[in-house]
Order: C-alpha cells, then structure tokens, then sequence
C-alpha cells in the first residue's frame, strides 16, 4: 500500500465481530490517524475501555478512508456488497469479514500464516477477503503440514460456538438457559443442553454453506483443488471458541513425535498435547487467545499416513476480527 | 433358557443405568416373578412410579435368580467382576453392562438388531455382555448398510452427553449452569459451555477408552476385525442423548436416495432427514425414545463410496438399559 503510517481506518458494523476488530485495532496500536465507526444509524456505543461514536453509514462516510474492515451484515448478504463499491470508488481498500467475495478468483482470501503474499492481489478490485472462522483456524494447523507432506484428504466435524451467528447466537443462549422466552432465535432449534448439527443453509448434496466454506475456502487458500475435503459441522451450546476433529491423510510419512515437533514450531500454533496429564485444548481456555491451538495428535494405527488433530480458536479472533487486522497489517507492510 | 417364565430377575446398582433397567423392565412387561434390586447398603429408593426396596449385595442375594442385570460399579471396575462369579455359581446368567467382559472371545457381545444369534454364546461362561452406548447407536445404523454394501471404513466424532458418566455427569452440569460450587467432579474440566476430548482415560497410541472401545466392540458386534475404524470421542453440555456424525466408505456404490430407504426400513432405526424443512435428529427429541435416529444422510461428492450419516440415541435407553432388557428378551426367546 502506497500511502503513508498512520491511516484512516473505517470498521463498518458493530455486532460481535465488528467490537472485536475495534479491541484488536487497540490492542495491537494498529497505526490509526482518523478511526470511523460505521452503522445503521449515528449512536454512541459503550465498549469496555470507553465509548464511541457510530456514524449513520452512508457512501460518503468513505471519504478520506485508506482502509474499511467490514463487520456488518444487511439481510443475507455482508455490508460490502453494499457499501464495498462505493467504499473502493472513494480509494480505500477493504478488508471484507462476509462470504460475498470470498470465491470470487479476483479477490484474494487470505490466511497471513498460509498465503501472506495474496494479499498483494487487493489490487485486483480493492478488496481481500477474510475467510470463515472454521476454516481459518484449520488451514493455520494444516498448512505446515501440508508444506510438509501434502495433505491428500481431510475429513472434519466440528463443535462451533453460539458466537459464531453473533450476539443473536449468545442472547438465544442466555436466554434459553436462565429460563427467559425465546424472543431470539439465532438457531432452528434450542441450543441449550443440545447440539444442532447444521451451520448455515443447506446447498446442494445436502452439504450446509458452512460445510461448503470449509471445502472451498480451504482449496481456495492452499492453492490446492486436489485436497479431498468433507465437513460435517454441528452447533454446541459453547459461548466462545470452535473446536474441530480434524482426521487427514498425508501423501508423506511422518512420525507422530516429529508430527508435533512440527506444529509446536510453526507460526500461530499453540500445541497442547499431553494425554497422560489430560491436557488438550478446551474452548473455555482458548477464548480471549489470539492462537490456534492443537492437542490429540495421533496416528490412525490401522491407515498409512492417517492422522488426527484437535484443532480450537476464539472464533472471534483469530476466527474474525485478529486475522481481519492481521490482512490490514500485511497491507500496509507491518508483518 | 430352559426355565418357564416367569422368571427371578436382579438389577445390581441403581445408579442412572440401574434405575432405567427398572423402568425399562416395567413398560415392557418383562415376565418377572421376583424383582430383587442389589446395591452397595439396604434402603428404600423412589422413583417415578413408586418405592423400591434395595437390599445390600452379598453373594447370597443370587439364589434362585435365574436372570441378573448389572449396572453398578466398584471403583474403576463393573460390580460383575465381584459378584458375578457368585450369582453364576447360582445359575443365574449375567447380563453385564460393564466393559469388563466385553471382549473377551468367551462372551457373547450383543446388539439384537445385529448379532442376536450370539446371544446363545452365554452358555461359555454365562455372562453376556452389553456394549458401549456409543458403539450400539452407530452399529445400530452401520449393520444394515454393511450386510448390502460392506462398510471398509469408519471414521467418527462423537457428542456425548453428560448422563453417560451417570449421576455425577448429571450433577457436575447441574451445578456448574446453577453457578454452585464444584463438589462433583466426573469430568476433569468444566463442562458448562465447554466441550472436552476426552471420553474415558488415556490407552495405547493416545486413544482413550471410550475410542478404543468404539473399534475393537464394533469390530467383535458386526463380526469383522477387517474394518478400519477411528474415533474422536467428545464430551458435550447435554444431559442426555449421544449424537454421532459418522463417515464410511463402503465396498458397493449405493445412492444416497436408496441408502435413505435402506436404513428407514431397518430394524431399530428412524430416518430424520429432510434437508429442506431444516429436519434432522436432536439429542432433546431423541431422550426417552428406543430408535436410534439417524439424518443428514449425504454422499461424499469428492470419495467414490464415501458418506456420511448422523446418529442419535438415548444413551440411557438404547445406549444402555433397552439394549441390555433386549438381550434378556432374546435370552428368554420372547424376541
């Protein structure tokens, strides 16, 4: 990016993902001159160090921006289907948290520990893609090995947090479980002391969308449409943090041991992983962490180069937001 | 079994199984002529439809049983391992809910939709041995699918509820979503909002119990120790009902639309599965039902002969009192 430290950030959206990118934004004193909140309608917001102003959205609100983090949804489709035009119009660059652009070839969907050299694609149309929270925290464990040993196949179920749909996720959940009527219903069904195994809609093979993200999104990033990949994704009543039983195929050998080594070195990866002191990762442990984290590595015993992985995020960090800002710092040359 | 009915029955532990046994017993109209109930001191229990006098366990408690189920525990092992020996001397046969027994090559190992020929074997040492919750729901749904296509493979991640570790189970979720202290603990992490990998304690390679037994009882239950099988076996915040998202791939091709009519007309099962209408088992709708339920029923659009299932089942009922009560049906020839 051409223009010069500091710049004028807009963050369009202020749901659950929309108030983390701010957190992030602050926490890593990401080079701001002018920070815009961009909404439905002109408020102030409290956050917990303080308050902001949201301005009323509109295409002027661009003016002047260097780069727009949208968060924000309007009916089925992101905020930047919308505004994205005439956001870029006005010579900012987004960095876009919604499916819309994701699959788009022009569009770069980038995981800065798997393909940091997408992002200098943005050029394309003005905008990067930030994947789905699944896939973001699988492809940053697989990717090594991958790099590795070629990863020919990946078979994943996962136990995804109420968050993930958003603050209406979080609120259908409190309210189920303190006995309140549902007034919201972020799911088809109760959540509370349940688990729904459907994320998403349904498309075609009666696959879900988040089913299909996962598939293609992971190709997408890996530069490999040879990866065989098949998703089952399912709703646990989690407030925070995705975990994800990841079982793949390698075309490779490794042994387990050298397996861990690997991970325990590769960039944004936490390995937890000792079963005799009944240590793995646990999503209450992994909220409010920037890491993936991955623990019950083992060997298939009966299938070659078989292997599994207990993958879990803060699907609203490294999920959404942290990998969001993490895009931004590329950009601008920071990392 | 070569008495008359009816018959001289002992239920050994009233523990979340025990008590079930009961009821179970008692909806089914199992023809018992004296009902005595064993447990570790003498008192008198309640349950839903009345009072139960427990008598203290001893090995004279077995005269005259001619049919005795357990469903206790001494410390890490089944109640069978002490009393057992005692109640067969007695001529009482055992129908062990433990996992003492289960594979040893002696005792039969029973699932009445699968294997109920086996359940002759209890001759050998007068023992019969019910399986896992987990494997009966999935051998379950796999049986039928593997006696037309042969099943290669299996691949599958469980979400398991907490009444699986029995009344503690119950009671460390109780407590922990009531905010009171902790003095249960039947899971070595907060289960509240959380999910835990670990089903069991750790064995051989870093599976746990719980994944072991999924191989090695599937394998012995469907007659087949060619099958590949691989488990990642998770505890979830649900009180009761095991759900299962499992992968297989299978000798013969099928369509997924005849697989659908296969496993709707198998003994045992109830096919949920319409995609369109958001359809699809629950573990909240499947407590207090006999099927095991199964949907989200898909072909693996990238693996010739790839696919997956979703199963669902009470584990208290099918998963373990149903399935032992049964086993005591085909062993009196009423089933």
């Amino acid at each position: 990016m051409k223009k010069k430290m500091p710049y004028n950030v807009a963050v369009v959206g202020i749901g659950a993902v929309g108030k983390m990118i701010l957190k992030v934004l602050r926490t890593r004193n990401f080079p701001i001159r002018n920070l815009k909140i961009l909404g439905r309608t002109s408020r102030e917001i409290d956050v917990e160090w303080g308050k902001y102003n949201v301005e009323a959205i509109s295409p002027d609100s661009f003016n002047e921006i260097d780069i727009a983090l949208f968060a924000g949804t309007e009916g089925e489709k992101g905020a930047a289907v919308i505004y994205g035009p005439e956001a870029i119009k006005r010579g900012a660059v987004i960095i876009d948290n919604g499916a819309d652009f994701r699959l788009d070839p022009e569009v770069p969907l980038v995981v800065p520990e798997v393909n940091p050299k997408d992002v200098k694609r943005y050029k394309n149309k003005g905008i990067i893609a930030n994947p789905n929270c699944s896939t973001i925290q699988m492809v940053v464990a697989l990717w090594p090995i991958h790099k590795e040993l070629r990863i020919n196949r990946i078979i994943v179920c996962t136990y995804q947090a109420v968050s993930g749909a958003g603050r209406d996720g979080i609120q259908q959940l409190e309210n189920e479980l303190s006995g309140k009527e549902a007034t919201v219903k972020a799911f088809a069904y109760r959540i509370a002391h349940n688990v729904i195994p459907q994320v998403g809609s349904f498309q075609e093979d009666d696959f879900t969308t988040e089913e299909w993200k996962m598939v293609r999104e992971t190709q997408k990033i890996m530069h490999s449409d040879k990866i065989k990949i098949s998703a089952t994704t399912v709703r646990v009543p989690v407030y925070t943090g995705h975990s994800e039983a990841v079982y793949i195929e390698t075309k490779k050998s490794i042994k387990v041991e050298q397996l861990r080594q690997l991970l325990a070195s590769s960039a944004g990866l936490k390995v937890i992983d000792n079963p005799q002191e009944n240590k793995y990762p646990l999503p209450i442990d992994a909220e409010g962490k920037d890491e993936v984290f991955v623990g019950r590595i083992r060997k298939d015993p009966f299938v070659k180069n078989g292997f599994w992985l207990w993958i879990v995020s803060d699907n609203l960090l490294k999920g959404a937001a942290l990998n969001a800002v993490q895009i931004a710092e590329l950009l601008i040359g920071r990392i």
